[in-house]
C-alpha cells in the first residue's frame, strides 16, 4: 500500500494432509504470524478409528467425517485447498497439484498418512479390499450386505456356504474390530431378515500370521480377545499366513477357505509423498524424520503421523497410532508457531502413551494402560466414551451416541445401504 | 407330506417396487393366506420427500433409507428379493429378473414408480441431473460442494461467477424445496468457510415454464412462495421455458445463464414396466388402470402409485403424490387379502386428500388443506412434524430430529461429503 516492494515477512506454511496430524498442526498455527495452506484430497477430516463401523453398516459416512473448512473456519490465516499433490520440489520450495497449480512454501509439513500394503501381492487388493477411506468402507459394506442377498437367492449349498463366509486378514486391532462387528451383524442385526438362509450360521474367519492376536497388547488381553471372538462365533486362526487370495477363496495354512469377501487388515505402507520428496525412507516408505520431526537434509520440511518413522526416547520407532499422530501434530503446531514468532529452536517430541483400547463386541473390549488392564464391560464402556469424546464436533458426538444407544437396545444397525447396486444374481459374479 | 400331488392352494402375489405403494400392499398382505414376493432394485425403501435434504448436505442417505427386509421381517409369508425386473410375461404369468430367474405369480402388482423425463431432450440429463435416487442425491451433493471448491480456486471472475450459479429447472414442490435449500446452504452453512469467494453471493435461479410456481397450490400460496424465495436470494423466473442445456449454460427465455450445475425438477415419466407388460399407457408411460387399480385386459395384474394413471371420483387423473401411492397401497393390500380369503370383489379406490405442504426454508412453508391455508412458521412446523411422523422407523425419526434441531440452532449442515472426489481443479472440467 505504501509502495513497499519488500518481501512479505509472513511465513508461508503448507501442510499436506488433514488427518489427525495435519489438522493439529494447522490448529497450532491458527493464531500465528504464518499464512497456512492445508491441502487434502478430500473435503473432510475422517475419524478413522470408527471407519469399521461404516463398513459394517452401524454408522453413516457423514457421522465420522467433518468438513475440514468447518473445523478451521475460525482461523483467518488458514486456507483450505482440496487437491492432490503430484510433485514436491524441495529445492525450489514449492509443490504441484494435479491441476498444475504451483503452491510455494517457506515451511512444508508432510502428514499424508498411510495406505494398505499387500507385501508384493498387489493382485490380492481386488479380492481383499483394505479399509482406509470412506469409499473403502462403502464398498465393503455393499459387498458384505450383497453377499447375504446372493446367498438368499442361490439354491446351491456350496455357493450359499461360500457367500456366507467372510475372511478378515490380520489380527491387529482393525482386524479384531472388523471380525467382531461382522459376527454381530450376522448374528443379531440380520438374524431374522431372510427366508432362505440363516444369517446366524455365517462363518467369520480371522487370520493372523503371527503367533497371537493384538501383538501390541499384553498376552492376557490377547488371550481374552481370542476367547471372546470365539464366543461370538469367529473362527480365529493364529500362525496362519495367507499364501493366496482369489475371487473364490483365501488360501492360508495350506487350506483353501471358499469365500466371497475377504477384507485386508494386515499391513500398511506410507503414502508415496516421502519418496516424492526424495528423503530417506524405511522399507514401508516412511520418511525417517528427526526427533523434532524435521526431515534430514531439509531445513524447512517436516514429516509426522503415519508417513513418518520417528524414534521414541528409548530409540524404538513410535507406532502408527492416531494418538501418536495427534500428539505430534500438537507438538509441531506449537513448535512452528514459536519458531516463526521468536526463532527459538524446538525441543524434541516426546510421546505420552495414553494407553491402548480395542473393541471386540457388545460388553467386550480390552484396554491396556500403564496403570491398569481392563477387559469386558468396563473396557467396552471406556472405549465407547473415549471414542465419543475424540470425535470432532458436538453434532457427530450426539449422532453417534444416539445410534449406539439405539443399537445397544435394539441390536439394529442403521446404515444398511447397498450402493451402486447391481442385480445381485446368485453370486456367480463378484460385485 | 401326505403324498398330495394337489396344487398348493396358496396364491402367489408378486409385488414390483418397494416404494410407498409397494410396501403398503405387502403390509396389507402380511397376515394373509398369500405367499408374497416383493422385488426391488435396491435393498431399501426410500423416503423420497426428504431426498432434497441429502442432495443439499443436510441429511445422510441412511437417514431416509430403511432396509426393506427390516420393514417386513415380522411377516413370515413375505419374501424380499433384491433384483431388477427385465421382462413381464402376462400370458405365462411370470416375470424375469436380470440374472435370468423366472418368478411365477398368480397375482402381479406393479408399483415401480417414475423417473425423470426430459421431454425429448435426453442429452440434457448429463448436465442437469434429476433427483429420484440416493445415487442422484449423492451426485448432486458432490457437484454442488465441488462447485464452491472450484470457485475458490479459480482467479477468473467470469468462471467464479459461473461456478457459483445454480439453476433449478421446474417450479413445483421439488424445485422450490431444492432452490430454497441451496440458497440456505450458500448463505448460512458455507458463509464463512472460504477465503477467496463469498458463498453468500452465490446465485440460485429457479426456472418455471408455466405462469407461476406451485401450480397445484392456491395462487395466494404460490405468490407467498415466490416472495419468500426472493427474500432468500433466489431469482425466480416464471413463464420461462428452457430451450437448451449444455455443459456451460442453461438457455431460457432467450437468455443464456452460465452455470456449472443445473438440477432437473421439471417432469417425470413412468417406469418402463408398463410398456414391458404391453398394457395401455398414457403419454407419460403410465398404465391406465381401472378404479380398482386392476389393469384392463389382465384379470390378475394391478398397477398403482406413480406408474399408474387412475381416475378420481370426479374423472380427473390422481396426482403423482406420495399420499396417493400410500393410500392406494393400503387399499390394494386389504382388497387383495379379502379377494384371496373370500373371493369378494373390491369396491373402487377412493382418494382422501390429506392436503399439500411444501417447504421453502427456515420458518417458511406453505400448507393447503380443505379446512385451512397456512404459511410461515405454522406451515413450516407442520411440515417438519408431518415428515418426522411419516419417516419409517423410530431410529430415523430420532436421527432426523436431532439433525434438524442441530441445524436450526447452528445453521450447520451435517453431511458435507464430496464422494469419489477428483482433483477439483479450477472448474474447467465438470465433475
Amino acid at each position: 500500500m505504501a509502495g513497499s516492494t519488500q518481501h512479505d515477512p509472513r511465513k508461508r506454511v503448507v501442510i499436506i494432509g488433514a488427518g489427525f496430524a495435519g489438522i493439529e498442526v494447522a490448529r497450532g498455527l491458527g493464531q500465528s504470524q504464518a499464512d497456512v495452506t492445508l491441502i487434502d484430497r478430500e473435503n473432510y477430516h475422517l475419524f478413522q478409528p470408527l471407519l469399521y463401523q461404516v463398513a459394517t453398516a452401524a454408522l453413516s459416512p457423514a457421522d465420522i467425517a467433518e468438513p475440514v473448512r468447518r473445523m478451521l473456519r475460525r482461523y483467518a490465516n488458514i486456507t483450505v485447498v482440496m487437491g492432490e499433490v503430484t510433485k514436491i520440489s524441495g529445492a525450489e520450495n514449492h509443490i504441484t497439484l494435479a491441476d498444475g497449480t504451483l503452491v510455494p512454501y517457506d515451511i512444508l509439513v508432510i502428514a499424508s498418512g498411510a495406505t494398505h500394503a499387500y507385501f508384493g501381492h498387489d493382485a490380492w487388493e481386488k479380492f481383499a479390499p483394505g479399509l482406509k477411506t470412506i469409499d473403502d468402507a462403502r464398498d465393503i459394506r455393499s459387498r458384505l450386505l450383497l453377499s447375504f442377498e446372493r446367498a438368499d437367492r442361490t439354491s446351491d449349498p456350496a455357493k450359499k456356504k461360500r457367500l456366507m463366509t467372510f475372511v478378515v486378514v490380520g489380527g491387529g486391532p482393525s482386524g479384531v474390530e472388523l471380525a467382531g462387528a461382522i459376527a454381530e451383524l450376522a448374528r443379531h442385526t440380520l438374524a431374522k431378515d431372510f427366508r432362505h438362509i440363516d444369517p446366524t450360521s455365517a462363518t467369520v474367519v480371522l487370520l493372523e500370521a503371527g503367533p497371537g492376536l493384538l501383538s501390541a497388547f499384553p498376552k492376557e488381553l490377547a488371550r481374552y480377545t481370542k476367547r471372546k471372538l470365539t464366543q461370538l462365533g469367529v473362527t480365529v486362526r493364529e500362525n496362519c499366513a495367507v499364501s493366496n487370495i482369489t475371487e473364490k477363496f483365501v488360501e492360508a495354512g495350506g487350506e483353501k477357505i471358499p469365500t466371497a469377501l475377504a477384507i485386508w487388515a494386515a499391513g500398511v505402507k506410507a503414502s508415496p509423498l516421502g519418496k516424492m520428496l526424495g528423503a530417506a525412507t524405511d522399507k514401508s516408505g516412511r520418511i525417517e524424520a528427526n526427533r523434532d520431526l524435521s526431515v534430514p537434509g531439509y531445513e524447512n520440511v517436516y514429516a509426522l503421523g503415519d508417513i513418518a518413522q520417528v524414534k521414541a526416547q528409548d530409540g524404538k520407532p513410535l507406532p502408527g497410532l492416531a494418538q501418536v499422530a495427534k500428539q505430534q501434530g500438537q507438538y509441531l503446531g506449537k513448535a512452528l508457531a514459536r519458531r516463526i514468532a521468536t526463532g527459538t529452536p524446538s525441543p524434541v517430541f516426546k510421546f505420552h502413551d495414553r494407553g491402548n483400547v480395542a473393541v471386540i463386541g457388545r460388553h467386550a473390549a480390552v484396554a491396556d494402560f500403564s496403570w491398569a488392564r481392563l477387559t469386558g464391560t468396563p473396557a467396552w464402556l471406556l472405549w465407547a466414551l473415549v471414542h465419543i469424546y475424540l470425535l470432532a464436533g458436538l453434532q457427530h458426538r450426539l449422532l453417534v451416541s444416539v445410534q449406539w444407544l439405539w443399537r445397544y437396545i435394539t441390536y439394529d444397525s442403521g446404515a444398511r445401504l447397498i450402493v451402486h447396486p447391481m442385480d445381485p444374481g446368485d453370486g456367480d459374479e463378484r460385485c
